[in-house]
């Protein structure tokens, strides 16, 4: 490692979206044992990004924050109601988006899908090929999701701000419960990301294995809906909470309300995740599938 | 049984709370199929108890609709937001309670808790002992939980309204999700509940088991608090999840946000349920605690 990739400024972002509580009260937490998140290596500050949708118990107020961060989005003024302009403000904070004072964000999700302790990379730069090897290594439950499908600057997501950033998604949780089983795998998942990033500083990262199984993002599926654009089934029981199971053509995948099964059509070994997430139900989306990966280290 | 407590009109109740989709789900199929809910000795009715929570996707709008039904309450013309109002219609409409024109309401409710198919009974009196035990004859994994600590017209449930009247509970469901397991659940238990219902009337309940085992409600456990009133800890993850596991002196049952493990001071062996249910956190509840008893049919 080169001293230019060294990264100097970490942010830990939580409440992104305000009903889920695990990164809220990590950062509380955080707020009153900030030994915890320092390493020797980078100075690290943390950021509450949606505190108005946590005080009333929501998701967001207006719009989902954590699709805000499109450049363009960024620089439109029009974009002013209250996400778009919490953006603005983190972006200011954290950024400026392609120039950012941040060199690394770490966004704290969580989702009611049964997808554990998961590690979302936006893309698939030695760097972040690494910390998923180190991740999985110290964690063998973690699951990696590589969402490189656009290159970072072109993802909405906030933690896109910075030229490195991942997100933290840990399930399976209501949306406004803590449950103590995901708050302790996000403070761990979040550990190791720290101390990867401390590691990669100080050129000391340790022997990792040559590669590793991710599942890279393919494309989501929405829920069964009639010409007037209804919603008139749900996810197959078969498929509710198997996350990361193999999904093969003619398996069943929704039931619709009047009894009949729908079978998946696909002509690809797929691997369904965000499963049946509630907060997907604005845009009547019914997961999102996957193709497994063998990531070179 | 005597003609005098037939019963002639039956209520069915879904989205008493807007983010329990199971029952409001299940109103639209039996609008479209009636059969499904007809038997031939009553009448059935269905009632959408609050749209205004479910179009906002939230539990309620100003207040929780099922606390609203005291009589007292109701009779109160100053208790005048929209649940409260929402109240007085649907009293109107079922009741008035205490000379209710319907003789029997099954209301349908979800919770985020791991409770699986629950059949809650406000009262034991013969009639609810045999539903009870029917209905669990019907459907072995069913749990019957008895709040009869008050009389029925002192409950202020919705279901309180009529005579006799059942809560269905249904979960493990995150707020705002459709999971067909417990829409299947909930759809079964009701069915059994109106095969009851039409036995009874028909004098033709079948030999029943002599006696079973049911849950008694005994008191409500708070979150840890510190002095200011502020959340300081969660449910223990051996308690999350181990809805009418036993709960016995000593064991854990929350974890502190620094880590500091609590442990249980009750003298008898308890029953939680409910357990770390989403909506409890508006009055920073834990769970609920019955003790086990053995009902008598």
């Amino acid at each position: 490692m080169t001293g230019t990739n060294r990264l100097n400024k970490v942010a830990i972002v939580g409440g992104t979206h305000g009903n889920e509580f695990s990164g809220i009260y990590l950062l509380r937490k955080w707020r009153d044992t900030p030994q915890l998140i320092e390493r020797g290596s980078f100075t690290v500050e943390t950021v509450f990004a949606n505190p108005k949708a946590f005080e009333e118990n929501k998701r967001y107020l207006d719009c989902d924050m954590n699709r805000q961060f499109g450049a363009d989005d960024l620089n439109n003024p029009d974009l002013a109601n209250y996400e778009q302009s919490r953006a603005k403000a983190i972006n200011a904070q954290l950024g400026p988006k392609g120039d950012a004072k941040t060199d690394f964000i770490i966004d704290l999700h969580n989702t009611t899908s049964n997808m554990g302790p998961s590690l979302i990379l936006l893309q698939s730069d030695a760097f972040n090929r690494q910390l998923g090897a180190y991740v999985k290594a110290k964690m063998p439950n973690a699951v990696v999701v590589l969402e490189d499908h656009v290159a970072v600057h072109e993802h909405y997501f906030l933690s896109s701000i910075s030229q490195q950033g991942v997100i933290v998604e840990i399930g399976p949780q209501p949306q406004s419960v803590i449950r103590q089983d995901v708050l302790d795998w996000m403070e761990e998942m979040t550990g190791h990301i720290l101390d990867f990033v401390d590691l990669h500083n100080r050129n000391a990262v340790p022997e990792l294995p040559a590669s590793y199984e991710a599942y890279k993002y393919h494309e989501t599926l929405k829920l069964p809906e009639n010409k007037q654009g209804e919603r008139i089934g749900m996810v197959h029981r078969n498929v509710q909470d198997a996350d990361f199971k193999a999904l093969r053509h003619g398996d069943p995948i929704f039931t619709l309300f009047d009894g009949q099964e729908v079978c998946w059509e696909g002509d690809y070994e797929a691997y369904p995740h965000f499963i049946n997430e509630a907060a997907y139900y604005d845009n009547n989306l019914a997961m999102s599938l996957a193709k497994k990966v063998t990531v070179d280290v």
